[in-house]
């Protein structure tokens, strides 16, 4: 029974490690631009464990020569900093920690970074180009690529590493079957556009019912969470709730890799004690995600 | 006792009688327009009522002389439809009927309606143009004015006609005090930051807490709904939950004007029996702001 052991110790399956490359990566681009970029982050809450998630990114973002400016304010100066920030010539890149109001005004707030400093990529401004299959950072410009939101992308590229995918193929998930609970607009629905982008069939539940995506597109669908989970290759879960019923292992095949992005528990305990592959967490990830997003929002738009 | 039944009847206080007011200005403003305004109504639902609500809409905007095409077709086909419809030049304006998916989806909708045709004024282009004290549709043109979002100007105007405002003032609320219970991107913060910049002191509360708005600016406040009712002029609830509990006559001032905007009763039964003045819907005059936003867009943006 060394099994879970060994499956907890793959470092291909902590996020942590995964990043290391994606890290590796960046700080040799942000080595070769003379300018020292820098990203503002802001956060609105005297929550320790926040704070010390909030200071982590920092040092991150610092230790490969991002100059990273984390700011402490009160939520109702979140509008106007921001503001002030997209008319800042020397700011780069803004990230902010949400939940901040718990209701629409945290989409506003979103909203409001201007989208040459999105460095989440959460702005109605990428997600729509991700809807509409434009690829382009601003139309004519062939050169400037557009942006994934960073935590889709980061489960994208932990999935890449577990040897679920066909990384050679065009569709390197053509033939599998995706569960995803959460359909947000800065995580789910982005995830099984790109996920069925890469050939999945998604089923993507959240407590309005099931939809199905299929090449980007959604679809009605009819069909149980029973159902679903009994067919996929693939568990997602993303729900910020205590009362969601956690998936457990008789509702899934062997085998299954799982992966959840809540701050909550979504899987039973012992989803990691059979033959299935569990990543409890992607946030490693997502810093790194985040940090290229950066690199490549400052040669988009602010590199000479 | 007749008091009662003389409040209701009073057709200040019936907002389809207020509406006919401003209806009949638009339906000038139309005529004076040589084109034949257009504009196209979606609605994904096959509801009775929410049917019956849209046909009843559809002659509205008729009988002033806007072609009012209303198409019923599949929620998850209206992404599409508002891009062909923002690309189509013989459109003026987009009317969409909400909610439709119950979640953040829907405000990503909101938001991709082009500002140019989005006569609801819901769009983010347009209320962040009110938070920012921003008075103009485009920058450089002092010619074309912003718009304000319908269903907070809707109460706005059904307010000036129960005789709590000084219509004559720069500040037609000042000293007035409002509590408010909804802080939705769509109506309740958008009101809370109109009726304070008319010089009301604003209490605003969600299921997160109250916030006390001032000039236009939110701040953080210690009040209990009990303390802020005791002290309200006027009392505007927006709740759609059967959850809520409904506010009573013991709770509010006698002669408090009382404004509900939910589809779902907010106010005890009793509220108009007393000396209050009670509102209980403002649908006719939403309608009326988006005709009067619908003239004023084409005027901005479609006119010759």
């Amino acid at each position: 029974m060394t099994e879970p052991a060994e499956q907890q110790n793959n470092p291909q399956l902590d996020p942590a490690q995964i990043a290391k490359k994606y890290v590796a990566e960046v700080k040799v681009q942000v080595e070769r631009i003379s300018t020292r970029i820098k990203v503002v982050g802001l956060i609105a809450s005297q929550d320790k464990p926040s704070l010390a998630y909030a200071r982590a990114t920092q040092q991150k973002f610092d230790a490969i020569g991002i100059d990273y400016d984390l700011r402490n304010i009160e939520r109702l100066d979140l509008e106007n900093e921001i503001l002030a920030l997209n008319a800042d010539p020397e700011v780069h890149g803004i990230f902010i920690y949400f939940p901040v109001f718990h209701n629409e005004q945290d989409s506003y707030l979103r909203n409001l970074v201007d989208y040459r400093k999105d460095i989440e990529a959460g702005s109605q401004y990428w997600t729509h180009k991700l809807y509409t299959n434009d690829r382009l950072a601003v139309p004519g410009d062939p050169l400037k690529k557009a942006l994934l939101p960073c935590t889709p992308l980061a489960i994208i590229k932990i999935l890449a590493e577990t040897g679920i995918c066909e990384p050679q193929d065009e569709h390197p998930l053509m033939g599998k079957t995706v569960t995803i609970f959460n359909r947000s607009e800065v995580i789910g629905r982005p995830l099984a556009v790109m996920l069925s982008n890469d050939g999945a069939k998604v089923y993507s539940f959240d407590i309005n019912g099931p939809l199905l995506f299929s090449n980007a597109k959604p679809a009605e669908v009819d069909i149980s969470r029973s159902e679903a989970l009994a067919t996929s290759d693939i568990v997602i879960t993303g729900v910020p709730s205590k009362h969601f019923e956690k998936v457990r292992c008789d509702e899934i095949l062997p085998g299954t890799v799982c992966l959840n992005f809540s701050s909550v528990p979504n899987f039973a305990d012992d989803i990691a004690s059979h033959t299935n592959i569990f990543i409890p967490k992607v946030g490693p990830m997502t810093v790194a995600m985040c940090m290229r997003n950066t690199v490549r929002l400052y040669k988009n738009f602010h590199g000479a």
